[in-house]
């Protein structure tokens, strides 16, 4: 099936505990498509970026089976960028720098080719471009996953809680899923956010796993124990292109399958911050794959005797 | 089998957002011989009170079968006693007083009657008393489990390396295991720790669940997302209790039986924090174990289709 992903294609300059690594590529939207195409071959991108950016990375996309016909390209003008620092914890970062740049008057534009998409990811973008991007939808895709943060909470909440009515899943982090809620409580909280319009809620908690709300179900992946952490940038929206890439191939909605594309989300994750950037997603085999979510199986799998 | 169990048998004056108790009853060995007790019938207690502790306590204890032989109680002396007040998000605490009283020259004496127990589970206490207890039983457990904390590694950091080669099983919560190892990763860390003595270790992640390590091994279990946590003082000690109970109820020491006395562990734990102090641990059925257990099932079953 196809698969509509939405965000930004942008700059970089990170700071880890080890290491720092300057301008290079990020966005919310290449960490989904790159982590989407080891499933799904039909990728339609939309995005905006200046002509500052290296074409290297667009024949990446394009060889990986993603559609960049909804990338803008602005002649003249410069990607979004945005600097970071990570704390030792590597659970928390400042924000040094961000320049909206070509993000600063985006205007998605669905070409006629991208309007049947049957599922849909939204990465974190402004409530009203997310709504944009729904409302020029031809027919109803499938499923439609969003992602959001906590600064939209503050200045656009009345626009966030419009576009969560349109959508099926909701995936954000945990601090985020408090800060929506009002509730300190995880399980209240998703009973809130559930009530305000997805059927689904994906609660990331970084190090500590993920979570998914479904009706009275709730599943927990765990993230994989790793003994060195590089760069946890775009672990959150490689996880979201791991676990919509992973409904899109399949076509599956029913809460076993969802429960597997949380898994695959978190495998997808765990070779994100292995390297800094998005350098050990670009080339992945789908048996390292495999062997990943066969540690994840090892990890949790018990037998109770009951 | 035969169960030994060492720590503090206390009053606490807890804190929490949702409410406030004064001179309840607590400690360690308490919370551990209370969830063990709902697996193994034998349980020989070493602790130290004065004699202004209750003996509605006391019965409680004899009435699951807890032995209070190795309990001393000191006349015109007072029980170890603590006061802390948690923060809102229940994952920290401030200590606000610390009276040792009894605990000040606590000096632990094994009746013969305790000296063949089977399984050992030393509470946290200082590393030189938890040495008295292991040098005097007569001939070698099948098993011993401790706890610690950061306090001792900062002052009786020798004598806690000491005491870790004697042990089998080193029971910590996450900024212990980092503090111990000095390392910012967890897998490194255990890694640190195992070659220091001890072949399994267990971290405690609190509300994130807990890891086993055990050679090349991880096992990971959830903590129960709960919609409302009361009090957490107990919890690990609980999880210690239930852990070592169920091993050596069943005396088996295979790693897959490890992994189900961590989630029988997990699932005491997750009793504990409903009420404040030891309320929930004093009347729990078997059955509600195991349904608490078969929750633990469903929130991490998933068939990964490889």
């Amino acid at each position: 099936m196809s698969l509509l992903t939405v965000g930004t294609v942008a700059f970089d300059d990170i700071e880890t505990p080890l290491g720092k690594a300057d301008k290079i590529v990020g966005g919310a939207c290449t960490y989904i498509s790159l982590a989407a195409s080891y499933f799904v071959k039909h990728i339609n991108l939309v995005s905006v970026i200046g002509d500052d950016f290296p074409q290297e990375t667009l024949d990446l996309l394009k060889s990986k089976g993603v559609n960049l016909e909804g990338l803008q390209i602005k002649e003249g003008e410069k990607s979004f960028f945005w600097a970071g620092k990570y704390h030792d914890d590597l659970n928390s970062r400042d924000t040094l720098d961000t320049q909206l740049n070509v993000l600063a008057d985006f205007d998605p534009v669905l070409p006629a080719s991208y309007q049947h998409s049957d599922f849909v990811m939204l990465g974190n973008l402004t409530p009203a471009v997310q709504m944009r991007v729904i409302e020029q939808m031809n027919g109803t895709p499938r499923f439609i996953a969003m992602d959001t943060m906590n600064f939209w909470m503050d200045i656009a909440l009345d626009g966030l809680k419009e576009v969560l009515k349109k959508v099926d899943c909701l995936v954000v982090n945990d601090e985020e899923a408090k800060q929506l809620s009002g509730e300190r409580s995880l399980v209240k909280a998703a009973e809130k956010i559930i009530a305000m319009g997805p059927k689904y809620l994906v609660i990331k908690k970084g190090e500590h796993g993920a979570l998914l709300f479904y009706d009275d179900n709730i599943f927990f992946a765990p993230a994989l124990p790793l003994a060195e952490v590089f760069d946890p940038t775009g672990a959150g929206d490689t996880f979201a292109g791991g676990f919509i890439g992973y409904l899109a191939q399949s076509g599956d909605l029913t809460f076993e399958n969802m429960k597997r594309a949380v898994i695959f989300g978190s495998a997808m994750a765990s070779f994100c911050v292995e390297k800094f950037g998005i350098e050990r997603m670009k080339n992945l085999t789908h048996l390292e794959i495999k062997e990943r979510v066969a540690r994840f199986v090892d990890l949790v799998n018990f037998d109770a005797q009951l």
